[in-house]
Parts: C-alpha cells; sequence; structure tokens
C-alpha cells in the first residue's frame, strides 16, 4: 500500500538541479536527499558551505523502499553513509562534517563558549522555532490559527533580539550552522504568508534583515528547487492531512 | 507569590552532599545546579567523570529569584558561567564541558562516524525515552498507564538493541555523554516501580543488566541525594500538579 504522502516530484528542480548533477559521482560520503524537505536542505546547506566532496542520492522517504530502509531503519532523510555506516537526524549530521571534513571551513565558532552559544541557539529553533512553524501550518480552526501566528511571532522575535548587531548573519559576518539550522523555515515562509497572513515585518526589523540575508546566500538559493514543486507537499501539510512522522507527532504532542 | 513546586528540600544530602561540598571554592566555571534536578545530574554526572574544577551553587530554580534570572533568563538549571557568560542545556553543557576541558578524559568517541552515533543515541534519549518516562509519571487514568508503560518499555528495548555486546556500558568498556545523559532516569525508576508497576527484565535482559552498570557507577552515585528528598517533588508529578516547565511543556505536547 502506497504512503499518502508519496506523490513528489521525483526530483530536485531549478537550481537545485544544477548543484544535484554537480555531485552525481560516487564518494566515500553519500547523502540521502529529499529535494524537499527542510530537515535535508539543512544538511545540505553545510555540506555546500563546506564545500566537501560528496554523492547526493534523491530518495523519496515515504515510499519506504527496502534499499534505503536496509541503510537508515529509521526511514528518514536526510541520512548519509560513510564507510558502511549509516547516519541520520540533520542536527547530527551537521555536526559530523565539522568533525569529518577537518580542514574545511568550519560553520561553530572556535570558542568554547561561543560554540555552545551557537549550540543553545540551535536547540531553541529544533525545539520551539520548527515546530510553532508546522503547528501554524497544520491548523484549521482560524481563532487558532491567528493564536499560533502570534506564537510564531513570539519565538521569532526572542531569536531576532539575539543577532550578532549588524549581522548579517546569527554570529555575525560569518555564517553559521545556527543559519543553515533556521534558513529551510525562512525560505518557505511564503506559504505562511500566502495561507496564514504571516508577514516578516511583523516579527520586527531585525527579524526581515535577518531573512533578506539568509534567502539571497548562495548555498541557500543553490539547493532550492522551483516553488510550484513544494506546493503540492505543503497542500496536505495546510489540511492537516500529512501522514509523515513529523505530522503524526506533532498532532500527538510528541518530540520530533 | 511562589511557584507551586517551589518547596523543596534546601541542598543535597547523603553522598551528593560530600560531593557539593568538595566544591564550594570559587572557580572559573560555576555550576548552577538543583540537587533533585535529573538534566543537572547529566550535566554533574560529566563533570564528575571528567574530574574537572567546578563550583557548584544550589539554586532552587521554581523561586526565579533574580540573582539567577540575571544570570539565565530561561531560569531552568542546570545552568553554567563561564567569563560572566551564562550557557544552559544539559545537553548543550555536557558539548562545552568536551571543548572547554581539551585535556580532561574525552566523554565522547575521537571517530566522527562513532561520535555522530553517540549523538544519535543522545537525540533518541532526549526526544523519546525522557518524554516518555515522565508521561508514564504524569498519566492518573490506569489504562492510559499500563497503554505508557508499555510504550516506554518499547522505546528501551530499542535502546537496549544498541549496547555494545558484553556492555557494561552503551559504547562498551567505556562511560560516555550517551550513558551519562540517560543515566538519571535510571536511578530514578524506583518511583516507576512503586508508583506504575515497571520493573527493569520486563525491558528485557541487557537492558537490565545495563542499568545495574549504571546505577552502581561512582560518578552517578556520587550526585545521588537521600531516596526520601526526592518523594515529595515525584509526589506531585504522580499526581499531575507539577507546574514545572516541562510538565506544562508536556500537557501542552510541546518540545523541552
Ligand atoms: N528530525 C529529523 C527529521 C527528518 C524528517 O522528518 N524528514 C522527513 C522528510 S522532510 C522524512 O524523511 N519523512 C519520512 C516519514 O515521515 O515517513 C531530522 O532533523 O533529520
Ligand atoms: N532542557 C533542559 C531542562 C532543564 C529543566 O527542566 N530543569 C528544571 C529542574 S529539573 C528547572 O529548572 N525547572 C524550573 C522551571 O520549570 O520553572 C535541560 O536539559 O537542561
Amino acid at each position: 500500500m502506497s504512503h499518502p504522502d508519496a506523490v513528489i516530484h521525483d526530483r530536485a528542480t531549478g537550481v537545485a538541479a544544477d548543484t544535484v548533477a554537480k555531485h552525481a559521482e560516487a564518494q566515500p560520503l553519500v547523502f540521502y536527499a529529499g529535494w524537499f524537505c527542510p530537515f535535508v536542505q539543512r544538511s545540505w546547506i553545510a555540506l555546500e558551505e563546506k564545500g566537501v566532496p560528496y554523492q547526493y542520492k534523491e530518495v523519496n522517504p515515504y515510499k519506504k523502499e527496502p534499499h534505503f530502509l536496509a541503510i537508515n531503519p529509521k526511514g528518514l532523510v536526510p541520512s548519509a553513509e560513510v564507510h558502511g555506516k549509516a547516519l541520520y537526524e540533520s542536527l547530527v549530521l551537521n555536526e559530523f562534517f565539522e568533525d569529518f571534513f577537518p580542514d574545511a571551513p568550519k560553520l561553530l565558532p572556535e570558542d568554547p563558549v561561543e560554540k555552545a552559544r551557537a549550540r543553545i541557539w540551535i536547540d531553541y529553533i529544533a525545539k520551539t522555532i520548527v515546530p510553532a512553524f508546522m503547528r501554524l501550518v497544520m491548523a484549521q480552526d482560524p481563532a487558532e490559527q491567528s493564536k499560533l501566528l502570534n506564537d510564531y511571532y513570539d519565538a521569532l522575535k526572542k531569536y531576532a533580539e539575539q543577532i550578532a548587531p549588524g549581522g548579517p548573519y546569527f554570529l555575525g559576518p560569518k555564517f553559521s550552522l545556527v543559519d543553515a539550522t533556521i534558513a529551510p523555515w525562512v525560505v518557505r515562509d511564503y506559504i505562511i504568508t500566502e495561507h496564514r497572513g504571516y508577514t516578516r515585518s511583523a516579527a520586527g526589523e531585525a527579524w526581515e534583515k535577518y531573512s533578506q540575508a539568509i534567502e539571497t546566500r548562495d548555498s541557500i538559493v543553490n539547493t532550492a528547487s522551483e516553488k510550484q514543486y513544494y506546493a503540492q507537499i505543503y497542500a496536505r501539510y495546510l489540511k492537516n492531512e500529512a501522514m509523515s512522522e513529523f505530522a503524526k507527532a506533532l498532532r500527538q504532542g510528541k518530540s520530533f
């Protein structure tokens, strides 16, 4: 029986398709990705920022194909395979790239205190911002939507207060894993603009400027497909019909 | 107005009191802790394993005292203060200790792939095991309790399958941050044994042996207070009356 969310365009399009084409050759690091997935984009951005060799393999995780489940029993993208071992979880992968490619540009500060501060805000994005975005997308009742929109603004403002003065990135002039972690939800915010009344400016000027810096960054542009293809996926979330593990966890009030 | 959860014995007792006494002197790293808190114990275990200098300062986080909120606006323990900067989140602190004390014994594998695998299971403990434990403690309806007890066994079995053959610790002979992350919920499992019918053996032999190895480890014994003092705190959770940020997040189906 086919998964209700499995109907997805089968490959990256637009600029992302060119990036995929550049990473077709076999490499020690295989990156299992779905072009549409915001968690994938987090790690894909990190790879592009580091400029390290990787082989991109497109997977539709909703198909739960045996060859992919053999690599990652969790059946989620992003996954990576290195020396026959499977790794997964976007944030774990991003830390892994730091360790595995010691000569590539670092995306976390060297100073231990600054590094810990970066991880505090990565944790905040994962636990607070992303679930707030998804709750807003999935809510059906208009009163609930407007409450959740305010919650989302509050979550963004708290983050924006912490952006380095002068920016343009969270930690200052240098792009970091903090930016990579939030970026996919910045570039997808037109969905909540179109359907839930969100505007960047309502979250404050700092947030608006930051969003602009994020969406024009090369690594982010180069990992984005054409907008029309995302619509098919978000249509299911917007009707609260998605049956992904994330959507189910959120409905049950579970961490994901 | 006083927080309903603020009535807590004001200091560590038993073996933990001796450990506190050894860490009274000023040090560059101040560790803000609540003796009763499982998240604190995670990081306290890491500090004890590393044998590094730190100053232990007892805080009752439910009192939300201005001097503590000035250090950590989130008002949660564990927190740390280093060179005037505040850090928090137990898992972030544990990674920070790795980076800040490069000459102390390492609690994560050196190999990047093994290190990433350790982080995958740390993430699993945080997202799956701990919330499952707390949901079980807070559930009031007997049918719900028995369902949640089974969920908890399932979560533990999945973890236990991954313990290194021969153990005794998750990654093998060497104790790691994976063990430190789960340990506080192993040493507190008598609460669900007394009140929710949990037995270690029902989660399998591997889990039972592992639990034994964990609860007899020095760093874990040395950071545990006398059992009777924990009872006061868990009584509120067992009646689902706790108003901690964690309890509230769990009731609202939010990540914490
Ligand atoms: N926490 C994971 C989430 C990954 C995730 O949910 N990926 C989705 C696609 S966006 C997936 O593979 N879903 C398959 C499913 O839900 O069955 C991460 O950060 O990597
Ligand atoms: N995610 C945090 C949780 C810390 C936490 O919840 N600490 C509790 C005590 S066990 C606390 O400070 N609670 C204060 C409150 O809830 O107001 C961590 O891992 O450090």
